[in-house]
């Protein structure tokens, strides 16, 4: 599991940032991408990835600024001419997407080659994707803007083949099936299987949050307690508070300030203004604690099991 | 006059090719850019040239598939924080654009700091913009695809001022009002004033197309007959004749035997599939006529008077 950065930017892309996409990697565990938000010429920055469009078959977009989801027709079209016929697709955002997305594929005579469904979010939506859970949490911005909060399933712990060989059962395909079942028979004896598992492993739990300002109330302290990954925005970073409440953004010292009431792993700063060079960006960057990244397009972020 | 490569691809982008926006650089004519087609990340690739966005004040769409207008929202939207604060713009196009633009500022909560003018084109328009005559013309196309001629006006001849002085005109600021006059009178006589001017010389004129098959009739030659610069597409470079009648394109050698029928200066060639990879590509280009040039982005060609 890891996150790919395909778009940092805020409102206006940089020479060399995209305005905002996110990908989370998903290929060991359910050989899928989620894609989180579509910036202009987020099907360029893939060019540069071996990340295969038609394995992307669920998309979350966050609001709908255009700086989050003007990518979206361009990379919807060419993902029918690069093996994504037939391969049906689900996008998960705010109310409004669905219509602007059928009349650009009507202006435009496009006819996709694979079905979409679309699912309108709300606040505190929950939902089973590919066997993980996804939680909404409505923020504070100028429109509607959302958190996706995406929790992998506990995974079972190992077999204990030591134990079973105490019972008799010998190690062969017959473990597979043990595995899979919650009891099983040997010898005329019932056994439950979670006598023989190790502990379960906890599963990975990735915050990705859309514009907004900094959120303090219990309830979104709760859900996004225990993430391996945050990611917010900080499209002020050189203590401009008052500029960054003004247009429903976010500071960054507000930010880190914020989550000391939460637990978590890492966390990634997103929707950096192209008012800083990279120059200052490395300053800043330099004053950040370890957990804390500015993120850059096409970072890879590694998502290890148990890291917050 | 130079015309500017910003994408030179078909519908799908590569990693050297965006889809489809050429300007034409009027900055010493008239102090302004013409920007024809908006593939998406036009606005990317204009961050790698000194093009000011709020130079571009008017726009020529040739027909409305994505990868010719998908660039145009984000372009806007940015032109607003990029000094186009108040600098009006106008926008030709076939009709459904104006919607379609409209929907997405609407459905992104957009609110630009400049007006747009919307004007619809069809077969045959004639427009006259800051000097320069616009010329439109229906293609063979699966969807209404226009041709348009840009032509610059015809330059007045430098006064010849010898001849000025045998009638007693001495040099000084009184020759810019002679120059700009059709009469003039000196010592009680009236002279015209084209009996002291030299030959006038010829505006240059650029054709440029949108997708469409090659057009084989007297009024398309007569219309683009003597362009300095003729762009039409070639979505097929391989011999693919029977591939681009069927999917409304065109085929290079059809193209070129085509402009047989007309005298041009130069042929660039646009809408490179990414099928051909940039080797094929330099192979095909040498066995090119040296006045035909297959596009790539940021390509600069510099039009000079006299050239066809």
């Amino acid at each position: 599991m890891k996150i790919t950065v395909l778009g940092s930017g805020a409102g206006l892309p940089s020479k060399t940032r995209n305005t905002q996409s996110f990908i989370i990697d998903l290929i060991e565990e359910i050989n899928e991408y989620f894609l989180i938000d579509a910036g202009e010429a987020l099907q360029h920055r893939i060019l540069n990835t071996n990340i295969k469009p038609s394995k992307i078959t669920n998309i979350f977009i966050t609001h709908l600024h255009g700086d989050h989801i003007y990518g979206l027709p361009g990379f919807l079209s060419s993902r029918s001419h690069q093996g994504g016929e037939g391969v049906p697709l689900t996008i998960y955002g705010p109310k409004g997407l669905k219509y602007w997305l059928e009349t650009s594929f009507e202006i435009t005579s496009s006819h996709l080659n694979y079905p979409i469904e679309f699912v309108e979010v709300s606040h505190n939506d929950c939902f089973d994707i590919s066997g993980f859970t996804v939680s909404t949490f409505l923020l504070d911005h100028n429109i509607d803007s959302f958190l996706y909060v995406f929790e992998e399933p506990v995974k079972k712990g190992s077999l204990n083949v030591n134990k079973l060989l105490d019972i008799g059962v010998t190690p062969g395909p017959v473990l597979k099936t043990i595995k899979e079942s919650t009891s099983f028979e040997h010898n005329g004896t019932t056994y439950l299987t979670e006598d023989f598992l190790g502990s379960p492993v906890d599963g990975r739990k990735i915050s990705i949050h859309g514009d907004t300002r900094v959120i303090c109330s219990e309830d979104y302290y709760q859900l996004i307690n225990h993430s391996d990954v945050i990611v917010h925005e900080a499209t002020y970073l050189t203590n401009e508070k008052e500029k960054a409440h003004q247009y429903f953004h976010s500071e960054i010292d507000d930010v880190l300030e914020n989550f000391n009431n939460v637990s978590y792993g890492q966390l990634l700063i997103s929707h950096i203004s192209n008012r800083y060079d990279e120059d200052d960006l490395k300053v800043i960057q330099d004053k950040l604690p370890s957990e804390v990244t500015l993120m850059y397009d096409l970072l890879d972020i590694t998502i290890p099991r148990d890291s917050r």
